[in-house]
């Protein structure tokens, strides 16, 4: 089973991601919890280039495309075969991101970002996607409290960008309905584990 | 107007290219000769990683992906700009390479792999392309007699990839009719160069 879980900058996905591998590796599944680049060498060295801040001239579209070369490389090292040998894949940002990001945010288009990705990924789509739900004001607030979060470069994008983010997100949630989950990642970390776990349960028990 | 050099190994295509620039060149036309990744930092590090020998675990897709991201860079940081000053670029390979090479012989599929291109060069399709057409167990008895030529990882392929390579570009001719123009590379160096520099000129004079 793979899940994902999306959403902007402050929604407490990371967070939520990290309790709910141990609380589902406490239950006894096995459980992996990962992330793009994910520590594959080929991964890594590709972004490398992306946030290498020297690479000023980058295109947009240079960028999506390594983007998706990156999401290759983890998805058949490391995703594949953890959900071959019948693991629960727990991964922090998938797909939807880089149709909201660089579809939607940067301007390149949904459609043209998805079909580069339809590529890389070769039709291994998330089982099940939790969206968690919050207005971009509030999760940058919220990331500009948390003193110990390191900024990236994403933070430092204007507002109207994680404005369009967050809709590009809305309309994810439209597009795919039997596949995304909405979160409200308004409430407290004990209740929007809450909700998630309830989610997941629901979904293995199908 | 942007002049792309396709066709096997051993066909002599680098050859001609460059004595057609200088040719061009002494006739007054302002030149451009490249190929990919064209001396741009960006792609040339993206190079690096489709390049190393340690990759071993490189898929098949990611490195389609990479090298549809390098050739993007190059184009807007090398091709775009000179078209735009109204130069003559004639460029070592374009995105046909990726059509034969991954797509046909790697068996990514030819549409699949040609969608990933058309993201990255965005309709900046080649004005003219130069297919120097000659049967892969000829063009690769004159690698192996030019001791001065660096062997590279394709050299090394078996006979039936190059096979397959040779096959797709006679598939590209059927299905860009206006784009591409086949060159005879059977013949001496002069005589090739002579049909190349002709279909150039007649382009040209369009």
């Amino acid at each position: 089973m793979f899940i994902t879980f999306e959403g902007g900058e402050g929604a407490g996905k990371t967070t939520i991601l990290n309790r709910l591998a141990q609380r589902l590796t406490e239950e006894g599944y096995q459980v992996i919890n990962t992330r793009e680049p994910g520590g594959i060498p080929i991964a890594e060295r590709i972004r490398d280039i992306i946030l290498d801040t020297k690479n000023t001239m980058m295109d947009a579209r240079t960028e999506a495309l390594l983007y998706a070369a990156a999401r290759r490389q983890h998805l058949v090292e490391k995703v594949e075969p953890a959900l071959q040998e019948g693991k629960i894949v727990l991964c922090d940002r998938f797909v939807d991101s880089s149709l909201a990001y660089q579809g939607a945010a940067r301007g390149l288009g949904v459609e043209e970002v998805f079909q580069i990705n339809q590529f890389a990924i070769a039709d291994q789509m998330p089982d099940l996607t939790l969206f968690f739900d919050i207005l971009p004001e509030e999760g940058l607030k919220r990331i500009n409290k948390n003193t110990e979060r390191e900024q990236n470069r994403l933070d430092l994008e204007s507002l109207s960008f994680h404005q369009k983010v967050y809709e590009a997100y809305q309309q994810l949630l439209v597009k795919f309905p039997d596949r995304i989950e909405r979160i409200n990642a308004n409430f407290d970390i004990i209740e929007v584990e809450e909700q998630s776990y309830k989610q997941i349960k629901a979904y293995l028990s199908r």
